[in-house]
């Protein structure tokens, strides 16, 4: 078995996206950019055929609906989670449900790729290097002092097409981000990674025996319903909720990574979805019906009304059901402060 | 008969406070400032009782359902205009439904004032000069080289209370009216006038004989119902359409001033509506459900959805309907020439 499962993790709700983004329908099932959602752009991404075999997705049992309609009749195993744990658990769901020898390419549902090809081929590399046994992270060229990414720092080559990780490290404060730009060598941390099934388990029962052994109980009271599997609910709500990144990448002693050169963005904030998105001669980028008159880089994203602006720059206006947002490019990373998204 | 004879001008149907203003109703006849409308403001100003009779009421067709819902049970004559036909018309009509030694305080209703108790002071100034013989006009001390309004150049005193007219100036360019500033001695011409009917009428048979011809026998074709009167319609489309200003004001010798110092403001876009608004100590103001954050001089006003609003200066945001305007305080004078503005 040389192909490669991709496993989707579509847990997580964003409030950062609001209004658009609810807890009812979050970021990954929303057509973001381009008229595909972004969950269903994953899947396209690495869609079952020669490098790929049917995907694992790993879903909260709230969006069990929306990954099904979006899914459609693809085959697939759709594991659901009673309740989000972090990326960790749900790894480790996905890879007890796998035979050892499977190579995982674990993909967050809601990123942009804009760059397909570029991704396949990063996705080979990491596949090839995850064979051998490492644990290896997509690394994205920083190319800005981004505040909002954990960064890898490259280590020495590992044949052709890959590198050990020097470190991990979180979230850097804008003068260290500024440092690794300069410095050069780091790259942003995708939170896509390609693993062997049997190398994962084995470095989190090493770091996080907790988190293993809890999994592998779930899994084995667990059951499946047609292309659903449901782990043990008990267990499964007691598993200690962490990142993968924390549980496993900053530990192992086998951490690589491949360059990832492919138009990436995580979307994380309305001026990240802007500057993934197809824009006029003037900055502007419309979704909906709106007029726009002496405007630059502004985003509008309408579900209903027209929306009309004059004279304004770098702004964001989103109309949703019974919500307007009108922020400034600066305040999009406030966005999931506001009283709308915090109490949706 | 030493009481003023309010005369309430309904017509126009501005379209630079859209989408709030629609021509189905159009600013009149909305609360944009505090509770009451702007014509129950002006109504309310001209209280029938010791200085004001019942009023007469110039409005539309189209609008005589709110005309008279707003009016309520207030003793008042109401003439419907079958079609629009500027200010000489009107006030010709409400002049000839009136004894001939009537003094008429004409009054657009649409204007904010904001000191009721100055307007007083210069509406009996004005009726006082009128009584006299003198077509009296309001000026508005000039504070701001405005180009959206008339200019009145103040001339000799007449008595305590009063002036000749110098001269009267049409919309400036920006040039001139810094110089209007600069030099002093000129006013806003607020379109509030004073004239005693007999004195208005003979000066209208003057200069604009047509119109006073038209006028005559549109009201003597007319018929009342109740407290309206219906000109005859057929004569009254013919007539010329032409603004009080331009057909007597500028021609006749009578023409007189009088200071008019009470926080007026024509609410002549959306900008001019937020100076005229109560403002929180960051200057902003709010009407509908809002949440802002690090906002200055935003102004916000919603009919149903909440609106949110992040870092931003100098904005206008107004949800109405199936229609979001989201304008620079600046580009506020262009919000007439939108699509959804001009097509309502």
């Amino acid at each position: 078995m040389n192909q490669i499962v991709p496993v989707i993790l579509c847990g997580g709700s964003g409030t950062r996206l609001w209004p658009r983004s609810r807890a009812s329908k979050p970021k990954p099932f929303l057509p973001l950019v381009g008229e595909q959602t972004l969950f269903e752009a994953t899947l396209s991404r690495c869609s079952a055929g020669e490098d790929f075999a049917p995907p694992v997705v790993v879903a909260g049992r709230q969006h069990l609906d929306l990954v099904e309609q979006q899914l459609g009749d693809r085959a697939a195993q759709v594991i659901v989670e009673p309740i989000a744990r972090n990326t960790a658990a749900a790894i480790a769901l996905a890879a007890l449900r796998l035979p050892e020898e499977a190579v995982m390419l674990v993909c967050p549902s809601d990123h942009h790729i804009g760059d397909c090809a570029a991704f396949t081929v990063a996705a080979l590399a990491a596949a090839a290097l995850a064979r051998d046994g490492w644990l290896v992270a997509f690394g994205i060229l920083a190319t800005a002092p981004e505040t909002g990414f954990g960064y890898i720092k490259q280590g020495e080559p590992l044949g052709d097409a890959g590198f050990r990780v020097s470190r991990f490290v979180e979230k850097p404060d804008a003068a260290t981000a500024k440092r690794f730009l300069d410095e050069g060598g780091y790259h942003w941390n995708g939170g896509i990674f390609a693993f062997a099934a049997r190398t994962f388990l084995a470095e989190l029962e090493k770091h996080r025996p907790k988190i293993a052994g809890a999994a592998r109980e779930a899994v084995a009271g667990g059951h499946g319903e047609g292309r659903r599997f449901h782990p043990g609910s008990d267990t499964f709500a007691r598993i200690e909720s962490e990142s993968v990144d924390y549980a496993v990448m900053e530990n192992t002693d086998l951490a690589a990574m491949v360059h990832a050169d492919m138009v990436w963005s995580d979307i994380g904030n309305w001026q990240a979805l802007h500057a993934a998105t197809a824009q006029d001669a003037s900055g502007n980028a419309v979704r909906g019906r709106a007029e726009l008159v002496d405007c630059r880089n502004v985003h509008v994203s309408s579900d209903g009304p027209r929306v009309s602006v004059i004279g304004v720059s770098d702004l964001i206006v989103v109309v949703d059901g019974d919500e307007v947002l009108v922020t400034s490019a600066a305040g999009a990373q406030q966005v999931g402060k506001l009283e709308g998204a915090a109490n949706q």
